[in-house]
């Protein structure tokens, strides 16, 4: 049996350009003669749907391109994930399902029986589960069909089991013969490779084949990856997909020769590669061709700046620095030979005369109170009204610098550097920033060296460094790593040789920066965990 | 049997005194001879208490505080609300959980059966569903124990039922004769009448008295009503617990005469009181005891100024006014008159020579491209940043003061009139926004008389009101609600008898300004559809 991986990328609720896309694969894998075209869950839709399921006209609207696409499966098995309404009064009204369709059929419908309700999944929200698993013959195979987290379960994989049925094993009891995944699988670093290894093991411990169609793009936070792939009876990897892009791979389950697992890509380039792809899609998604980013001659930025240029192309970003009394002359210089080493547009725009003319209109309302965070927070704030005022007037997107760290401890200003449509680099720790622009470096200085190797600093008043307010980001990143991705508490994180005076101080200004953090633009996601709606908690609150 | 329902306002996360309290009102309950005091859900640890029960030290420090509060239970019934651990090993780590305990021991423990996880819910994605429900024999009586939700699924008093099973049936046929009901269910209009409806259905169908513990106060976006009763056998009312506030309610269920239904409060009264509590609470619990409000002679920041007198008294408040070259001079007159009548403090910051100094140094960018909203929205992020250098300085709280229309319409600039840690109105209509502003002035002018009946502008250019680009706010309010609280789409809304053309417009723009509000501070929830982390939708999408 021939099977066609058709790794699409689709558009959330954009019923019509999607069919177009699944149409458009079919008629590729028909070429190709494939015996079935596979798609990633819930295609027609796009991936998450979020509350557009709960109106009744976007399900029946949904239903109705599954019968359009079914007039183009002539000759062909297309297998492909949609919104199933629930005809039982009781219960939610819809199931997230695969339909199998040939010569203008529906041969079967099964329904997602494990709904990933945790971290960014809220599908126990919308769907009701699957009330069986069937298998399906077709062509003279059994098809076992999961979707995503059908496949997620298996008791031998899993130390912890947080479903307590395995549909997986009710197919393989049913008699299927090959097992087929269609799924919305994110991303996070090295995710690929714990796919590979957890079905290679259901592979090989029922000897099986197993086919996973991943869907690949950018919607808002969530990145897929793509990385298809098929795999034998020995749970060999017969044929892998690209990561961050669109392909069809045809696949010959008897005839294909095994490959070897190939070439994994460093962290530093799978993050480069899956930031590029959210920025593209974030933008095109909402109708953006441009972006705007303000360049503080710092890393951050610079890197963002390097990352958009891939995504966007370098015509399409328009760099701004924005120096005030306490810029330093090698940050100007930085910022403007970032913007020369990318090929992109520079303006300067200084801050001066409206924070001067700022201050003296507020400064009798100040009491005589000292200088503090207040002077620095102006600052960030004019910055941010000049960048959305650009965005406004140029019809463009500020994409906004903050790093994970500096997220995670506040050490940003709301509705100042915060501004933005899309927090490129939120998930990113600090640390891994400059191993990135290491990374992109490699051949050239593209990112300036003085950017890389200067200590960092907000410069928003006289030389500040990050430093006299954070531990050193290496500690930092450390700590934070154990608290926000591994939801270590505080004992044990001093168990784990931190200071505790320091394990402390980080923990209470996470907790507290809370409140920034519910009003952040969106992030993309690297990581186990990241903040936005993956991480649920109350600013109001008294633990600790 | 009496029993005293313990109507307690708690702090999530706050162990320690949450406990206090529980302990308080279990030594009240005490003297007034109580068989039994019951706690609302989740007391021990404040519901909501999101991810923080993914924590396991959490969930243990929980346990052990419901172990400390075992110690008060000589002589008394005490059922509370808790954290409880799964010891299996498969499945959600925990259990919403209530513990009957009496004399220094636990009784036992029932685990909630029906989790929800919609709209503001997100049950399923902490709790493991209870195995079984249990009847408990407690002097003389068999105790039906249910939490919230698990009274909310009676076949014959829904039309549709979200879920298979009917918890307070299986305990009718264990032999339950009275059911309690440990609730943290939140506040919208008329919620509590649809409660008592609820209930005593349920009590008249199985002939058996029920008593509904309900928790009180603000934490974050939800607000608990309190309200909590006594039904006899027949579904008639014994007692009931006011709204709004803390109440231990005592009641003998056998000796207690029947009363009235008693009075509801108007729609108005109900609102206000319960964003007074939202603001007292959220100010109160994040550990801020002052705030700033902007007031632009507008009804939307004088109704935000005049509930805040109420929750946190006028010492509390500092009224600010920011008038531009396009403020009219009843603008000004109306604000600082508002701040005369609630006796708050006032203070005047023009920002026309900020704005001057602004448009001079960012002008040479504009490309000579005409005025347009570029101009109003760097307006309103000056006056932001004013508000927030205050809130800086003087640590104060800025309360942000849009509605509801505007956010769904997107009538409001990001980072300007958005900034704040708390938008108190967000979730009330501007036609309610009057409304209730006619409410507060029903026996003398608080609100001035000229806010109310002015046609409402932002004044951010010559002669602007609202109307100049919006529907009229009757017209506008009703599409609203059909779209965002009836999930209506646009053509059952244009069979509803409204405009076309309008419909799709307010559509358009509520789906477009989706990117706007995920930016948006937290806003109290008074509607059965608020905006904020009850509706989730994409920012990059294709429906429509």
């Amino acid at each position: 049996m021939k099977i066609a991986l058709a790794q699409i990328n689709t558009r959330v609720g954009d019923l019509k350009n999607n069919s177009i896309r699944i149409i458009d694969f079919i008629h590729r894998a028909r070429k190709a003669q494939a015996d079935l075209a596979v798609f990633p869950e819930l295609s027609i839709c796009g991936y998450p749907p979020e509350d557009l399921v709960e109106k009744k006209i976007f399900v029946q609207r949904n239903a109705e391109t599954l019968d359009e696409i079914l007039k183009h499966t002539d000759g062909i098995g297309v297998l492909c994930g949609f919104v199933s309404p629930n005809e039982n009064p009781e219960g939610h009204r819809v199931f997230n399902a695969a339909a199998l369709m040939e010569n203008g059929k529906i041969i079967g419908i099964q329904h997602k029986s494990l709904l990933p309700n945790y971290d960014v999944f809220d599908e126990m929200r919308h769907f009701e589960p699957a009330k069986e698993k069937k298998v399906f013959p077709f062509r003279g195979m059994n098809l076992g069909i999961g979707i995503c987290e059908d496949s997620w379960n298996d008791k031998d994989f899993w130390k912890q089991r947080l479903y307590h049925s395995d549909p997986i094993e009710e197919l393989i009891n049913q008699g299927a013969n090959i097992l087929i995944n269609v799924s919305a699988s994110p991303f996070h670093v090295n995710k690929s490779n714990l796919r590979l290894n957890m079905f290679k093991s259901i592979s090989q411990k029922y000897h099986i084949p197993c086919a996973f169609v991943n869907l690949v793009g950018g919607n808002d936070s969530l990145i897929f990856d793509g990385c298809s792939f098929v795999l034998d009876a020995e749970g060999q990897l017969l044929a892998q997909a690209q990561s961050f892009a669109e392909e069809l791979t045809v696949v010959d389950i008897e005839a294909n020769r095994v490959i070897s697992n190939g070439w994994t890509a460093p962290d530093e380039q799978q993050i480069y590669e899956a930031l590029a792809l959210g920025i593209r899609d974030y933008m095109s998604k909402c109708g953006f061709k441009k972006a705007i980013i303000g360049l503080s001659g710092g890393i951050d930025s610079a890197l963002v700046a390097a990352i958009s240029v891939e995504a966007l192309g370098k015509e399409n970003i328009i760099g701004v620095s924005m120096p005030s009394r306490y810029s330093s002359e090698h940050s100007k210089d930085d910022a403007k030979r970032l913007a020369t080493n990318l090929g992109i547009e520079y303006r300067s725009i200084p801050i001066e005369s409206m924070f001067n003319a700022f201050l003296e209109s507020i400064h009798p309302q100040f009491e005589n109170l000292p200088e503090d965070i207040t002077e620095e927070n102006i600052q960030a704030r004019l910055r941010g009204n000049i960048l959305m005022a650009l965005s406004n007037k140029l019809n463009a997107m500020v994409l906004s610098t903050g790093n994970k760290s500096e997220l995670a401890v506040g050490y940003c200003t709301i509705y100042g550097d915060m501004c933005g449509g899309l927090a490129v680099i939120s998930d990113v720790p600090k640390t891994m920033v400059y191993r990135i622009a290491r990374w992109i470096n490699r051949e050239k200085e593209i990112i300036p060296r003085n950017t890389i190797i200067k200590p960092p600093s907000a410069e928003l008043k006289p030389n500040q460094t990050d430093q006299d307010t954070l531990p050193p980001y290496d500690l930092l990143d450390g700590i934070l790593e154990a608290y926000i991705e591994n939801m270590r508490e505080e004992e044990e994180i001093i168990q784990l040789g931190y200071d505790e005076k320091i394990v402390k101080q980080v923990l209470k200004l996470v907790d507290h920066n809370e409140y920034k953090r519910r009003q952040a633009a969106p992030g993309l996601r690297v990581t186990t965990k990241a903040f936005g709606f993956g991480r649920r908690l109350p600013i109001a609150q008294g633990w600790r």
